[in-house]
C-alpha cells in the first residue's frame, strides 16, 4: 500500500461498518481526513474505538438514503475541508433479509447509491469508489469470471441492487463523476464481524457446542479474501487505476473453499468436537450462488496480487471472530 | 402474429402511452381482456379511444410507482378476472429530461419495475414483459450488439434505470416470476406520437417553417423500428419463448438511419424546402448515443424478423405524425 502522505478529504459511507472501519484505519494511517457517514444499523461507534486518537476523522450519524439528511451531515463536518473522494460502502449486507423483504436492499443498497450521487453532483465531488460484488453475475456454473463476462444474471436482489447501483455510477460518470473505481468483492472475513458464514457457525456453537447445522449440503466453494487485504486492494486500485469508470474483481489467488471446510475448521478453532450436520441442497438460500470462480487478472495486471489464499483468510477471521465472541 | 383466441387477462402498465395503446389494441383484437394502469403524464385516454367498442378493457389511472395505489387499482379492476399477465411498459421515456433530474428516472422507471414485481409478487402472477432499451448496451461503438455483449454501460440515467429494473427482474424469476420476456427496444416510431426525433423536428418547423435546426451534426446513425411492427414482436416473443428470463434484441434487418437522412424526409414530407442547419456534436444530448448496430440474430433464431427497414418505418411514422399534428 502506498505510503504517501494523503491530503484528501475522503468520505466513507458505512464507514462504521466491517469494512468500512477497516478502510478508515488504512486512511487515517496514510494521513488522510476521514468522515465516516452510518446509520449504525450494522456499522457501530465501537467498531470505530481504536481510531479516536486520531483527530482527523469525524463521525456523523445519517441514513445515506436521505439526500436532505446527507447535505445536513455534510454541512456540519464542512471544518474539515472540502469532500474530494467517497468511499460508498453503506449497504445491506444481509442477502437473505434482502429477499425476504426487497425493500431493504431497495432502500439500503440502491436508494443510498443515488443520493450519495446526487450528493456529489450538488457538492462537485468528482471521485468515487464503489464496494459491488461478485453476486452481480449471478450463477455462472464453472466458467472462470472476468469483468466482462456475460450475461449478468444476479440472482438475489443483493446483486441486482448492487448492479442495479453500478449502472447509476456508469451513467453518472458521463455527467459528473471524474472518476468511478467499481470493486467485485468476493466473500470477505474479518473482524470486527456483523454477519456471515462464520459469524453463524459460532453463533449456533455458542448455542449449542455439540452439534453444529450447516444450510446446504457444504459442496458450495466460493473464494474469501480477508478484509486487511480487500482494504489493501482497494487503495491500490483507488491510487494506480486510471480508467474514468474502472471495474475490477477483487480477490484471492484460489479457485476457493466449500463450505465444509470452513464448518470443519470452524469446529476445530472453537474445539469440543461438535457433529456436523448437513443439508441436503447445494445452496443454503435463494440467492445464494452454489459456486464461484474468479478472475483477478485484471487487477493483477494492475500491479496487485496476493499469496494469501482463502483458507488462510479463514483460518486467521476464524480465529479472530472467536475470540471477538468470546471477549 | 397468433390468432389463437386469448383467455389471459393482461395488465399493461403505461397502457395509455405511445407503445402501450398499440399493443392493447393488439391483445384486444386477440380476444384477450385488457387492464390498461396508466397516470396518464404522457399517455391519455384519447390514445385509448379506438378501442372503447371493446368491453374487454378497463382503464385506471394510478401512479405505478405507489404500490398501495396498484393494489387498490388492482381491486377495483378484479370484475374482469385474476391478472396472469404483466406488460410493464410504464417509464420515463424522455432520456434529456432524466438527465436533467434522475429522480424523473429513478421513480417513473426503476421504482415502477420495483413497486409491480411486488404487486406480482402480492397477487402470484406469475409471467412479466418488459420494455427494455437498446440503451443498456451504452456507447458500444462499431460493433454490432448481441444480448451478451459486454461491459453494459449505460450512458444516460434512462437507459441506467432500464438496466436496474432487468437487474431487479432477474432477481425475481429466482423467486416468484415463472417467466419474464426482456424486449430491448431500438428506436421506437409512430403514432400517438409524444416526442421523439420526428416529433421535435415537426414541432419546430410549424413554429418555423423556413429553417429545421438538428441537435448534432446529423452524422448519428440508429436503428428504426415501426410500433406496430414492435407488437408484432413483442407478442411473437410472447408467444414462443420459453426461456423462464429471455432477453431479446428487437429491431430491423438493417444498420440504421442517420439523423440527417431523417431531417431531410422530414423536410421533404413537411414541405416548403426549409433548410437544414446542424450542430457540430456527433452526439444530440448527454447520454445520446451516436452510433448503434443491433444483432436480431436471437430473434430471427426464435422465429421472427421483419422486411420492413428503417427507412420504410420511419418515412410511414413521419405521414403518420405530420398528419397528426397537422389534425
Amino acid at each position: 500500500m502506498s505510503q504517501q502522505p494523503d491530503n484528501d478529504v475522503h468520505l466513507i459511507t458505512g464507514g462504521a461498518g466491517f469494512i468500512g472501519a477497516n478502510l478508515a484505519a488504512a486512511l487515517l494511517a496514510r494521513g488522510a481526513r476521514v468522515v465516516v457517514f452510518d446509520n449504525f444499523s450494522r456499522g457501530s461507534r465501537d467498531n470505530l474505538r481504536g481510531l479516536t486518537e486520531y483527530n482527523t476523522m469525524a463521525v456523523e450519524e445519517v441514513d445515506c438514503a436521505d439526500l436532505n439528511a446527507l447535505g445536513a451531515a455534510l454541512r456540519k463536518v464542512s471544518g474539515f475541508g472540502a469532500i474530494t473522494e467517497v468511499w460508498h460502502l453503506a449497504a445491506n449486507s444481509d442477502i437473505p433479509a434482502g429477499v425476504a423483504d426487497p425493500g431493504i436492499d431497495l432502500r439500503h443498497t440502491f436508494l443510498t447509491t443515488f443520493a450519495v450521487l446526487q450528493l456529489m453532483r450538488d457538492n462537485a465531488i468528482k471521485r468515487l469508489n464503489f464496494a459491488s460484488t461478485g453476486a452481480v453475475y449471478g450463477d455462472m456454473g464453472d466458467i472462470e469470471i472476468h469483468e466482462n463476462s456475460a450475461p449478468l444474471e444476479p440472482i438475489s436482489n443483493y446483486g441486482a441492487m448492487k448492479l442495479a447501483s453500478e449502472a447509476q455510477i456508469r451513467a453518472a460518470v458521463e455527467q459528473f463523476v471524474e472518476r468511478a473505481n467499481i470493486f467485485r468483492f468476493p466473500n470477505v472475513v474479518g473482524v470486527p464481524a456483523t454477519h456471515g458464514v462464520i459469524y453463524d457457525f459460532i453463533d449456533k456453537l455458542l448455542a449449542d457446542p455439540t452439534r453444529l447445522h450447516v444450510l446446504g449440503d457444504g459442496s458450495q466453494r466460493k473464494p474469501y479474501l480477508h478484509c486487511e487485504t480487500l482494504v489493501e486492494a482497494m487503495l491500490f486500485i483507488r491510487d494506480h487505476s486510471e480508467a474514468p469508470f474502472g471495474v475490477y474483481n477483487v480477490g484471492p489467488n484460489d479457485p476457493g473453499v466449500t463450505v465444509r471446510w470452513i464448518a470443519e475448521t470452524v469446529a476445530e478453532i472453537f474445539g469440543g468436537n461438535p457433529e456436523i450436520i448437513y443439508g441436503t441442497q447445494n445452496r443454503g438460500w435463494v440467492g445464494d450462488v452454489p459456486k464461484f470462480r474468479y478472475s483477478t487478472d485484471k487487477l493483477r495486471t494492475l500491479g496487485w496480487a496476493t499469496e494469501i489464499s482463502s483458507e488462510d483468510a479463514l483460518r486467521k477471521a476464524i480465529t479472530q471472530i472467536v475470540a471477538q465472541r468470546r471477549a
